[in-house]
């Protein structure tokens, strides 16, 4: 059973290859008269598009997205919303050398040995092209999260060795921050040293890898379906599913390693601010206990290995002769991916939310006897 | 739409409350005419038991599986398999004073706000004896990755602020060491000062964290579907998915944040021993790249919360009178959780490999092009 | 991917062989805070059970249902349901003989060919003891459909040669008939004839199919879940999934191939009984347009074979020796199976409109434009 | 949950609208490795194309379909193949006085209510034309089914009350003669009285429903999953799900409600032509037994009801002023669907099929025990 589906109600079919005709993706499952245009995807493909400045691949995309179906008259009606974008600057020539000598950190290697078969130019499915339909779906995400007064944001906190001040970024900060830059951290002075670094790095031929937080914030308590679709669950899986994440966590995640019960549980109390809603001083949970939304921010975190391609000479096995060879990647690539995984963790983060506000109004209680 | 079945091919689906009747699991797909008895269960069910030694929850329950249906003289006959195990040693008395008060850390307040009504005793449904249901359930998937020559353990490499010297751990050490401590740390120096870590930290009243590593060996290249069902992101979901883990990583994980691409990728080579295989000398990726196996040892970390349950005083909501209040735990609860997640981490990891195995079978390639 | 689950929001899965230790079902998805207990669900299974008059099989079987989990203090929470009905009059010893040689008209000989390994006694998975689990997951869907004023009613139209006099019955009468006669046929002239049918047709050692048709009220208008998951095409694929089903229609069904378009649309009309609503004066549609419900009843019927089980010599083959040989059937088995169909029929009914009812509430329309 | 996915392995998602800016289909699960070009799949969109007879409707639609992905030099690569075809030939201004007005024995009225919002062009999500898109499926899921030497025929065997001599027409016959007359029946007498019939019926602005076959041939004995995804109960949802269908049986289907067990049971035997091989002398049964098939043909019949649309006056009601009304249908409309029906018949037949024989394979026996 193939996996190009994400979702139980709200679900996302991403298609195409990178140098094929086009990418992109169905929804099935958006709820109907939900006002949506192409500009509202558009703008978030905008945000994902290569060649955004001089940090990123050169390579030249439009990214014009159509809209091909489930909308009439400015709604959409409830029926699979088809999505297209043309890949248009393609130049498969680089990536014929590649064709039987798999790249280091690629995905090139598994696949010939999974399908016995493979598009092998600009990556085929396993490039970076495939998250065009995420972030479409996310675009359209957002607007069902919208609807229920949830927002994702995210922004990056390290690239290579330089760290963001975390403690000093508000939701507000990476909101007015986060597009400033071409690294996309709301902590500006971090950004300036990212950006060199990656100049530098890029010089040597080599990458970086760095770390994404995603805040979802407005999301009341109960989302998610325990014991196995926990919404940490579904959000790892959408976040560990994006190319180069090798790691995922969860509020304060690795570092509760190392704390004790009565400094890892968040206390709960009546909201200091007159509403009589339980609330907590706290977030060590990262807003999910149980599998489930507690009401305050939910906040993951992704580790974003290094680009794997590097121009920096490398071995590998030439797979028709399975002789040692040595291959040096000229194509156009990103030095560090952590600025335009933004707004791709950001699509995964809403496409699961929705899908998860959507799954929990299936079964509202049907009374309330608390 | 609820999440109680895990798995696309090998389906789980488990059900049961901490102080209903009985807990117990359904698996649906497995394959026919594979020797199975309650024996090979038992074994693992054991491992997970309460009650092991004395740095453990002192519950008493034998934990006895019966295997009510697709078993037919000593086979599996691809028929689903129902197991079931009693709840017997249950003392709900504890928690009727908890039953409006949730607990700091634990699902009761969010269960409320999504149920309206809740099972509270013993945590129901939250409680960690679902997971009886998935280490029985991986009790058999571990046999159909058996028949591929695959292996899963885990061992704890960080407990409290105690780490294992990781660089010396072997599988084959750890399938030595994993059942000589009841921390089930593959460096039994460090074993010991855990245990201590852990008596102390119990005549507080307090609980600790840790890390634990899974390793599967065994599993060829291919293996995982892409795009949103690949491998990495399908573990991710199954570890994030069990009660008190905030944090997964795969391969070198977060640490791939601060390396530089050169240092990241592995480099692939021709097996040294002779084979004429596809190898790599490194795994930083941990056995995975693209969401598919690379052939390589399957690596994944866990972070696990402290235990929630603490005996010291905790701040909370009374929810029927909306007033701020205290509350101490008085059940029985494990000081630490990470050497009783080590089996049920085990089984999900085998419940994720033996449907990726199954779902990988399904699509075959009709022609080897390569 | 094996098929023991049924449904997508309200979900049902069935476990179980004729002659193992229990046949059971899991629940997963049923709203919380719907009020249930056992004798709710032991009451369709009464109705549902054997040996309950002279005409159907004598297999001995109480058939008591145990609800082991999801409830709580008298209502549904939510969490998984599972229930088990054990298996007490097992006499294995006639099917001994028959284990290499498929029984014509059963299941045996293609169960062989898929698994390599079957429980042949009392026809394993494939009896009609599966059907408990069924009847049971309908008790608590009707449960549910109650909540929203939705019934489903099923009875005999058709025995051998004997049809009831369709024009004549309502579903008042049905109610009031149904369980007054062992045939469950609402004309009690025709039951009578039906019953002296199947007494005549027993003597013969052979066994009669028949007609039963299916009748839901209550449920309003949108419905379904286009274009493949069709009101109607779900109905279709629950109501064929019953063993000895060999057809399935819906309003007139088969004869709206003799009609003309003019005879056979329902044309639409505002309600003769004062309320401003869409309604049909005729039903030929049974209550289902677009695969969408109309408001109207939904009528189904299906088309039952003769029970397999005779006791008159048969020609088979010996699977063992691969050589022709012949049998007789000896075991306890019912002549006719349509009266026993009944429970099972509107079992599968209703868990189709209770998904199908839980699917529409995921997808509210955001705003009427209408 | 939405329902515009078909299947679980092999997995089609259909899209678009009658009147919007094309349709098309995403196929997720198709092997890899099978050689497949836009030919083969033209050629079957092709036989489904409006406006190919004197008695089929005018609407002229070239319907040229594009692969943009999931091939690579000319076979499948094991990622998603989406297809798309534009729609062209529309002229929306005879929908605009109905967009207010259902018409009878149509979906616009349940649409209505379940969405709330419509696209009434043309039959918006619920016209023929979302037909495409099955058929293109259904292309590439005969190839998955030709190299397993399962082939799929369906022709028309009842139109109006002309019935064709069923009992003369073989598989072969089917072949040779299903496309020589615009109505596809293989009886070619029948034929000429059926195209006689419609064009009589089409003066008087009225239309006719019929009856279809389908045969298919080449599965071997084991294909199914009990219990609830049987192959008979996922062709019947296939089937059911067209739209026009109001009835599906298998085998003899609703005669068996008057046969005698003695009569229905096909009595298994070796192959009379010397290999050693179970079969059946008759085929009753259509070919499965406990929802699998047993070897044998393949036979399902589907009745397909008058096409609603016909210009005869008929009652409404206008929904803005809830008054009763009445419309004629000026639109372009086939008199007959049944003819259309058969490659789009053929089509869902084959895409179960095809799911159905890779699910079987993902879970291969084990061992033989037999």
């Amino acid at each position: 059973m193939s996996g190009n589906t994400f979702g139980t109600i709200f679900r996302v079919t991403t298609w195409g290859e990178s140098h094929g005709a086009a990418v992109g993706v169905v929804i099935d499952g958006c709820p109907p008269g939900l006002p949506l245009g192409e500009a509202e995807v558009q703008k978030e493909l905008d945000r994902r598009r290569p060649g955004q400045s001089d940090i990123s691949t050169p390579r030249k995309e439009e990214d014009r997205v159509a809209i091909l179906s489930g909308i009439f008259e400015g709604r959409t009606t409830g029926t699979p919303i088809s999505m297209i974008v043309r890949n248009r600057d393609v130049d498969s020539l680089p990536y014929e050398k590649l064709r039987h000598t798999p790249r280091p950190g690629h995905a090139d290697y598994p696949y010939d040995a999974k399908y016995g078969i493979r598009d092998h130019r600009g990556g085929g499915r396993a490039s970076a092209r495939e998250t065009i339909g995420r972030v479409a779906a996310g675009a359209i995400a957002r607007k069902v999260l919208a609807e229920h007064g949830i927002d994702v944001l995210a922004h990056v906190i390290a690239l290579g060795g330089v760290r963001a001040r975390e403690s000093e970024i508000t939701p507000a900060l990476i909101k007015e921050n986060i597009e400033r830059t071409p690294v996309r951290c709301a902590d500006l002075n971090a950004a300036e040293q990212m950006i060199e670094l990656i100049r530098s790095v890029r010089e040597q031929g080599d990458s970086l890898g760095g770390i994404v937080e995603i805040v979802a914030t407005g999301a009341t308590a109960g989302i998610g379906e325990p014991v196995f679709d926990k919404l940490d669950a579904d959000l790892a899986k959408a976040l560990m599913g994006i190319g180069a994440v090798k790691g995922v966590e969860i509020g304060v995640g690795f570092r509760c390693a190392g704390m004790k019960g009565s400094e890892m549980n968040d206390a709960f109390e009546i909201s200091p601010n007159g509403e009589e809603v339980v609330v907590s001083e706290t977030n060590n949970a990262g807003g999910i206990l149980g599998g489930l939304s507690t009401g305050a921010p939910i906040v993951c975190r992704i580790a974003v290995k290094p680009t794997p391609s590097i121009s920096l000479p490398q071995k590998t096995v030439d797979l028709r002769t399975m002789q040692e060879t040595e291959i040096t990647i000229k194509g156009r690539h990103d030095p560090a991916i952590p600025p335009r995984i933004v707004p791709v963790a950001e699509a995964m983060v809403a496409i699961v939310l929705a899908d998860h506000l959507l799954r929990n109004t299936a079964l509202k209680p049907h009374t309330k006897t608390l």
